[in-house]
């Protein structure tokens, strides 16, 4: 396994997409050095996009927290965001009545922009939710654990309505040695208990991608020969990227330890078409 | 598929072991009825065990339930629970420092009982946590779901030490249309996410069945032949039963409703010996 | 549940996405009457094309099959196969060795158009495998199973090369009450054994619907609103279809008997838009 | 990770539980040295067992293939097989009826000694399967895998019959670098796809050494703490001996390399008691 220098690769392409978690920040704060790479890419003209499975966010907050960081080029239209499938899924299929949700008050506003009724799922009545047309999974906070899953694994035994989750990651790091599940873990327990199919909207699936392509070829066309994913994570960022026909650079500064680069890659047959140490341009 | 009446079958048989939620009690309190079927059982000589998945309570204080419910029959060396089977494995396997639990103080008393140390795992230092030599998934009450569940999680991550789960089950009924998820399901969804294996104790494992049939030997020979299960749910009770060599009947007073019996066990391929509306003999 | 006549929904939408097998044709022919299904939809000036799983022959191929039987109106142009994205894949990451196949030789021609040496696994020499720079599953006739599918398991392990599968389906019909396992259930397996990931096309994946939506737009904008899909099975043709916004209708020709839906529906969680017995326009 | 001499091990214990497949024996034949280890149990008046998966082969057959290789200690009473719980099974739970088989007619021996009658899946008239009362997956070998496997995918479809897998490995060693699919892996994709349930016998499962822990006491009582599981597989021979409350020793001769043990214990969370290079004692 050749680790080889990003700016190199990056340089070759027209378009870059970007992971965010464990690529530009971690749970300290920004990469060191990755507010220089997005000079690198202004200056050559190379067009970017964040790809990020965050859905408790809506992609202003999302933009507004890297420019205080100081990264001022990652502006809200560079972001796509699970959340924004998850909202185009409601947009063309859920059209009417009240769409309950599990996560942050602030999280809701994917849906509530949407123009639709939205309600926590710690105010619902299970006696009287004929008025819930949907059931969205936001974030692991803003609720009761133990209450409120109960009560969605009830309401969904009930009532036969699409369940959408907007964040397929199971964990994220909070620490250095230290994890926390995320909503996409909650929903697959709720999944294997209740064995209904619910709907997810992250990577790696293709759905992701193709959002993130369509909005680079509405400027002009590029082909997918000329888009490189940068993400850490070989089962999400680099699966996907793959999948979708783009090259891929895994980066060691997330999920993906340099120690287990190599054996990860071998085992699991996700092969990405380089690995860099980071993707910091200095 | 056709309906018998239990009294006919139960009669042929030496030893009949019986699941408990379900099949004697639900959650309102004793399936109507069924006090007289242990005095039917004690008139005609017919030996009898409760095999539970339940870890929350001690033999003693199940045994004390049924007797304050009027069933005074079942003294506490006629319950096998899953709790007991996680009480031998830490007996044999787990011989010093502390045992980290999940669940109330009160489930707790199965590993107290072999002077093992424990530790509630709200009272764990994650950052000094070398002392602690197995961890218990024993109740899904009895902790905060958000804060604990993540710190196991992590106990997990940082220590190589064996995990038991005291409940195999998913999920149980707390009303007529309601549910809860058990111990087992928050188990299943922490072994996707850390991807280590956990050790399972409960039905449909041999191992309880085994338990149980070394209880009933110890006083005389019995054959597999002679001896009865009974429960409501095919995918524990019906299955375990039926591998380890007995023959089964499913009563329909619990998690298998009288009008999905037929088609659940065409669509499972789990095929109980006998089939009652429920366990309780006029 | 509202069982409705296919020729009113269908007259409201632009364009409409047919499943092939159980919607158009099934192990006897075609569905008798679909063929008046597609006059309807040229006079109504409806735009429709196919989306099939079917990688085991080529769109020209599948085309002319509709031409014998009938439908003249299935062109080339109005096919769109897992294979065809299967061939995008390889189109744009795997631009030289040899791709090794399990499948007919005619099935290979999705790989031969590429201008990409090809080799049946038969033919393949494990001690001699360096060339191979890509693996794909096409379809489950033209291989010996017990030797070849040995052969692939060996293969995968010894060369960390991307593995395709460019048919999801776990099995297909044969006759009225007999099934074959199809190459996607063949896949699960040596995935399961090897615990490595392959990179598979077909419905529910959204790609595949991309893939469609590109063909549809690329003569001019329909929205999402105005495309239905129509399928047999709610595993795929539905869930894929509400995923990706459309609206859908399933009907009972196919995977789906009119006995089954209703009791499906519920225990799935996959609601269609629609219920029609079949899509025969009369 | 310490590696200790199995002599120093093995001289603490009343009995001892050998895995075959890669502790004694590999695929070339002898582990080199291991006769002189049952010697050295005879000299010390040590019991021991020997607990395999292998369902192809009567445990007459297997000592019979001991013998010739040079150890003449391991007589037929001292093989517990996974074919033997699947006759045990048959025993009580099949009284009539013709028993379907896929393996070779050697396998089937099992089933015969039971005065079953017995019927070769390849012999099966799927139109006159009215007789066929269960159905055992005995062997990888001795069937047109494509022909057969098709069969008794429809066989199960039509008959709610028993479906025993006497051996539950997924996969086994043929040479130094290549595997074969075992009965096991095929059984695995079957139950995938026909979504029923299957009866399983082999390690991990409790069964497998309770049947063995049987077999000891039946002499005289031996606890479980004087009893040590040795093997070669972390995912069978020393999970299944951890839960059952027995000691476990891993061998570096079969499935877990040398180079992998440490991070395999570590990532699994599988903790054997002890690891040696092997069982030999010099």
């Amino acid at each position: 396994m050749k680790i080889k220098e990003f700016a190199n690769i990056a340089a070759k392409y027209k378009v870059i997409f970007f992971d965010a978690f464990g690529v530009i920040k971690n749970y300290r704060g920004l990469i060191p050095g990755i507010a220089q790479t997005f000079q690198f890419l202004k200056e050559r003209n190379i067009d970017f996009y964040i790809l990020t499975n965050d859905a408790s966010r809506s992609p202003e907050q999302l933009a507004q927290a890297f420019k205080k960081q100081g990264i001022k080029e990652i502006t809200t239209d560079k972001i796509i965001s699970s959340g924004m499938l998850a909202r185009e899924y409601l947009r063309y299929k859920v059209k009417k009545g009240t769409v309950a949700y599990l996560g942050t008050e602030n999280s809701a506003h994917y849906i509530e922009a949407l123009g639709l009724k939205t309600l926590p799922i710690s105010s619902l009545d299970l006696n009287n939710s004929h008025d819930v047309s949907a059931l969205v999974l936001l974030d692991d906070e803003g609720f009761d654990w133990n209450h409120d899953i109960n009560k969605v694994i009830n309401l969904i035994r009930m009532r036969n309505i699409p369940v959408i989750v907007a964040n397929t990651d199971e964990a994220y790091p909070v620490s250095e040695d230290q994890i926390a599940i995320a909503i996409g873990g909650i929903a697959d327990m709720m999944e294997d208990i209740i064995d209904k199919k619910f709907i997810r909207f992250g990577k790696p699936d293709a759905q992701m991608f193709v959002f993130a392509y369509e909005h680079v070829t509405r400027k002009s066309f590029v082909s997918k020969d000329e888009i490189l994913m940068v993400g850490d994570t070989l089962y999400t960022d680099i699966i996907g990227g793959n999948k979708f026909g783009l090259d891929t650079v895994l980066v060691l500064t997330g999920n993906t330890l340099p120690t287990q680069a190599k054996l990860l890659i071998q085992s699991t047959g996700i092969v990405p078409d380089f690995v860099c140490e980071s993707a910091v341009i200095r």
